[in-house]
């Protein structure tokens, strides 16, 4: 361990007046010293540019879920070690926690483990273990993150507005004029931010919009499943739903065919997220394409910049969507 | 680094005639010592139970795809990851090599990372490399082998035969007579008994096997498609197909689709695997049930003892497969 300017780490306790081993609990996360101390000590630290270096040079990078999804997650572990793998690292994967923060437990792991950085995918993370990992130096980045991030905490998300819009728009657009909405848990961002791009686009045709129509539920097919069982038994059903995930559209489909409704015929359906089997479902799924591969990837490479100590122009970043147009939607029934 | 009967590492290097140096390479699984000498160190650790131990405890297992499939992946990652956690334990996920064996710079980092064991996913492992991870204690447990392993190799895999058995019967009880089987590579053994209880039910029922109706490739969608397209374009087209996998029935179902062939009406599909999508599939997709999450557990039960210790008694599990009878099966059209 050494700081950048050649001074050690003996040195700088010294100068900041607190024994080494408060200096090995701050550096090591522990809990038992006074907060002001701490921020005393990482003034010093920051000063001198200090950094973990030497023998044990970290070697992961780890990936936190707080749950796996089948094929949605596979994209995004795909993407990190893609980056990893060409920049030597391991992939350390960890399911923890619940979408908004990881389990407790996990901060003291991760803080045992020394990777070179964490990807968070969905969760946040709170302030504590925000500066339990500053303080450690071990840089972080929010994959599709759930809240509203502070400015400062790097992360990758992206367009959800405008995917909302171009799949509401699309099916505006093919004549439906009752369109439902699905989507997400409502205290995600990405599922509010979904949700407005659909009523823009419906508010910019001047279309209607029934509050019943829009639902929140969580990202798995039984949810689609529900709220489309719902929605197609009113007697005023709408001729299309958008669905806030592909797996969510499946439970819709499936939904549809239990009343015997058929896909797109009597019913149109746009999924989100552009799974890899989207174009091998019957009917192929029209979708909005989410980069989850790419985001993957660049909050791997973010992390890797950051703890390389590059300076990062910017520390939020939204990959674009486009809506893929696939056999899912068609016209209304005359 | 010490040996269960409390005899240190540079008494037993004296005892076996050989520098502390020599020992330090053949424990960090260098090459360069003759084998003669290896062996000696090696029946002289042995003898004084030596094992790795004290404050640098091992912390991960390390599981390792040749490639990450969609849903197919995620369930064994999930099995792994269960099994770990509870253990406080990490996953080190991996991506190498081919479906034969890691790529050769694995076993370095394998080396370096000290994990607990591994977890090796369709591959196998080389003679050296085996070698290599015994001599450093790291045990592993192969998913699912690619090969024939050798019986001390321990693996957790399914009843393949067994299930193919089970999909042909199925097909031939609901009236067919012409049933095509598409399966994975050649070189798979769980490809080859898999196809073996397709022809084992085919003879049983003293019904024909064209032999263009028997074929190998990727476990891919586009596997299942390309074959499919061909069968289907025979004159006397095949009523049923048994595809090797659940990734491969989608394909499948595509081609049938774009010959406008309804599954089931026209032709049967029974895919393999039942991933977590199968039910949502429209059709929703009969299918033999492969316990991927339970073999990434048993996996990870099998090293975790291993690395303890333990006796274990079979080194060589094979899991039971079960027909799951949905929606893309019917009796042929008449």
């Amino acid at each position: 361990m050494a700081a950048r300017s050649g001074v050690t780490l003996a040195e700088i306790a010294a100068e900041a007046g607190v024994s080494l081993s408060t200096m090995s609990k701050v550096l090591n996360g522990h809990a038992d010293v006074a907060a002001s101390t701490r921020a005393r000590l990482e003034e010093h630290l920051t000063r001198h540019g200090y950094q973990r270096r030497g023998a044990q040079r970290a070697e992961t990078i780890e990936l936190v879920f707080h749950e796996l999804e089948p094929t949605w997650s596979m994209e995004v572990i795909e993407g990190v070690e893609d980056v990893a793998q060409q920049a030597g690292l391991s992939v350390v994967l960890t399911v923890s926690g619940d979408r908004h923060s990881p389990a407790p437990d996990w901060i003291d792991g991760v803080l045992r483990r020394r990777p070179l950085g964490v990807v968070l995918v969905f969760s946040d993370l709170a302030t504590p273990h925000r500066e339990k990992l500053r303080s450690r130096g071990v840089r972080f980045a929010i994959v599709d993150p759930a809240g509203d991030p502070a400015p400062d905490v790097p992360s990758v998300g992206s367009a959800n507005w405008s995917g909302g819009l171009a799949a509401t728009r699309h099916l505006i657009e093919l004549g439906h004029r009752r369109i439902a909405a699905i989507t997400g848990p409502e205290d995600m961002m990405c599922s509010l931010a979904r949700v407005d791009g659909y009523r823009s686009a419906m508010n910019a045709a001047n279309l209607p919009i029934d509050p019943d129509w829009i639902r929140f539920g969580d990202f798995h097919p039984t949810g689609g499943e529900a709220h489309a069982s719902e929605l197609l038994a009113r007697a005023d059903r709408p001729t299309a739903i958008f669905a806030g995930s592909d797996l969510q559209a499946l439970g819709v489909i499936s939904a549809a065919a239990a009343q015997g409704l058929n896909v797109p015929g009597d019913l149109s359906v746009v999924g989100y997220d552009d799974i890899a089997l989207a174009r091998w479902l019957s009917p192929q799924l029209t979708t909005v394409h989410q980069p989850l591969r790419r985001m993957g990837e660049e909050a791997a490479r973010l992390v890797m910049r950051l703890a390389a100590g590059e300076s990062v122009d910017t520390l939020r970043m939204d990959l674009a969507t486009h809506l893929v147009v696939r056999g899912s939607t068609a016209p209304p029934a005359p």
